[in-house]
């Protein structure tokens, strides 16, 4: 490694905590040159770097912790998952926010303790229920009425008490996405308090043998660049739990949570809040507001995905194919696209992107980076300032961690790419690139 | 089966041809009850309809060769494929339209003869192009300038002569979604014929020891519900073909291709222009100008897609949670959603709903049909008029054939759906759903 401060990285703050130069001058993460990783694994590639991941679990433990010791910090498995991640996630002392049977298995088969994960979804099935009581998860979510009696009775059945938490509707816009918004109340999670449901369904859960009611939780969608919405919807959820869960209904809460949503980098302009002004506009609140209605501060749960593994994550590509279009544009074509990385086309997300080659190297021209897959959606990045990059080049898109790999398919039938953890100089296989045989393993003839 | 007319039920014509009422009085596709396939197989379940592909397969090689006689149908293998659905393909005497390494390794272990199979794609990597020279791919159709030189390279290395289109933009726009149109200028994909490009190409290939140049492709973007998009640009392909290749580089042309993007009725008030109108804009057009300029008229092939599958496809899925947020919506949710049918959330594709055990009941209500996957986005209707769903009813959603399946992620770990094809009272298990198993035979720990 060069002494280079990484700080002098183009994007350094979009880049993993470890991004350096190599010998050759290459982008190195975790101490490995990227250039190098493409040689050896082949692209697309999508390495993980150790550093940054322990790094953010670290900074939502601490964040929190400093606000109430008891906090939980609950990977949102959904943004990233698979069995070696989930053991190094449990690994760094967090429990984990499950959305499925899949990611039930797949915790289970890490070897994680389910008393740590607590199962969330709109439409969760009674096949999934009672594999959630029989495996023995910590807490169910209910998200609806109908709900309670689909968990009292996989509780039944599996011979247990279930800790349950209620996912309320506060009616706040987290200002983000249209379709990943989800603290409104024209939305398919969660119980409004406005209409009575919320109550009704502590009501319901009260008067249910096997389950036990612990509070409740809200989510306001993802990625949410403010503060404001947590403070807001955090004094509601106060005001419920004093005036209706305590006030009307007599139950204990000893659980609260302000869901996840925390936003993360993705461009050079772009600046997300730090974790402790979360802490203060969702802890804090909740604490004021204990204080001064009286009830006793309950423990708070938090659901990071995105900000712990976004920026982990970069993805490496091969340039291929060039097609100048004189007075409209240029088209540079990579190996990847919206079979690895749906986000540009489903949301219009934005990316950087830089030579893994030439990280150094200054922006030249204008041009699109685009995927290799047959839709003209598939465009990674429109509008990109980089240097004129040369066919066979290796190129790398920082903050690839989150919602790529977990959405990815196999259009045009892709395989699906491979995945290194990077750290200290060591490159370990997370995930093998898929094969034409994985693509058939479930064709019957 | 009941003795009623397949046109009395509910959105008869997106429904596949052999649509009709089980003796129960449910939904029968095939000869069989769609509430016992979604009984026997599980939910998700995609069915698909071996009658309406082989009369989809048949309209097309008899409404193109009525025109052209020796007109080529090509299906455009990215709208589904498997190893089982290849084969059922080729039976029907349709040659193949393949975009990646992975689909041509399918063919291939289908038993497929490669020799029909035209390979496409704005970025077909070298392994690519040197695995389509070795398997016999029959053309490549060569999409920019640096591709000749791949293509040659690959064609050597494998001693032996390609057969190549070149896929021109022919700067049509055909009115389709932004994300699916391709015929314009601004687009990743073709050699543009007003910058020089196109011309250039030819002179390229003309020049390539192992290439054979064969003629011009085009294609203007999916689904395109009007004709005279096709009328344009044929007439300025048949300029091309008598001012450029045939006039200015002496070149031979015994092919061409008008692509595809034939659209597909999705819902009640759709109307999908008839093959036989494609093939007048198409074949028709290129005639006449063949007459007109005396050229000899190239053999046409064609490349539907979506326009074979999308209506033999039907998915049934399972109702699971109600939510009713009173004077906002009610949202009713699914066992499945955007991990197998991300339409909705991407292009915001519209489709119809019935019930499968009460398909003639009358609407009732309106509703929100939601998927259960953690992201807001994940509604697959909104605003459907249904009956009244009750908890555990099967419900099918038509026209589920095309880039669906196609396009499915392990989104929440979701398992991927069984797929079954149904003909004569016998239903096929085409691909079985994914397990926990599959979810992680590629990790490594």
């Amino acid at each position: 490694m060069t002494a280079i401060d990484a700080r002098a990285l183009p994007f350094a703050h979009v880049l993993p905590l470890s991004a350096s130069l190599s010998a050759e001058g290459h982008l190195a993460l975790g101490g490995l040159d990227t250039v190098a990783l493409a040689a050896e694994y082949g692209t697309p590639l999508y390495v993980f770097d150790a550093a940054t991941l322990k790094a953010q679990c670290r900074a939502y433990l601490d964040g929190f912790r400093a606000a109430d010791p008891s906090s939980q910090v609950l990977y949102a498995s959904k943004a990233f998952l698979n069995r070696p991640f989930a053991r190094f996630i449990a690994q760094q002392g967090l429990g984990f926010d499950v959305v499925s049977g899949g990611e039930i298995e797949v915790l289970r088969a890490a070897g994680v303790d389910l008393a740590t994960a607590y199962f969330h979804g709109n439409n969760k099935t009674p096949a999934e229920l009672h594999l959630a009581a029989e495996a023995g998860v910590g807490c169910v979510v209910i998200d609806n009425l109908g709900e309670v009696a689909l968990v009292e009775e996989a509780a039944a059945a599996a011979g247990r008490t279930q800790r349950v938490m209620i996912r309320v509707s506060p009616g706040i816009d987290g200002h983000t996405h249209e379709k990943t918004t989800t603290g409104i109340l024209d939305s398919k999670f969660g119980l409004p308090i406005v209409t009575g449901a919320a109550e009704e369904a502590v009501r319901l859960i009260l008067a249910s043998p096997h389950l036990e009611f612990r509070g409740p939780h809200m989510h306001l969608g993802s990625p949410i660049f403010e503060t404001d919405p947590y403070v807001l919807a955090t004094e509601l959820l106060a005001e419920f739990i004093a005036d209706v869960c305590i006030g009307k209904l007599g139950a204990e809460v000893s659980d609260w949570s302000p869901g996840g949503g925390f936003a993360v980098a993705y461009r050079g302009e772009d600046e997300a809040p730090a974790i402790a002004a979360y802490a203060r506009a969702t802890v804090g609140v909740m604490q004021r507001e204990a204080d001064a209605r009286g009830f006793s501060m309950p423990r708070t749960s938090v659901e990071p995905g995105r900000s712990i593994v976004g920026r982990a994550g970069v993805a490496l590509y091969t340039v291929g194919a060039r097609k100048d279009v004189p007075g409209i544009r240029t088209f540079v074509s990579v190996d990847g696209g919206m079979a690895d990385n749906i986000r540009p086309a489903m949301y219009g997300s934005r990316y950087e992107a830089l030579s893994a080659e030439r990280p150094l190297a200054s922006p030249e021209e204008t041009v699109s980076i685009a995927g290799k897959y047959c839709e003209s959606g598939d465009i990674l990045i429109k509008d990109a300032h980089v240097p004129r990059f040369h066919q066979g080049e290796v190129v790398a898109i920082p903050t690839a961690g989150a919602y790529q790999l977990a959405m990815a398919s196999n259009y045009n039938l892709a395989y699906r790419p491979a995945v290194v953890m990077v750290e200290d100089g060591a490159a370990r296989l997370m995930r093998r690139r898929e094969t034409a045989a994985d693509l058939m393993a479930m064709d019957i003839d």
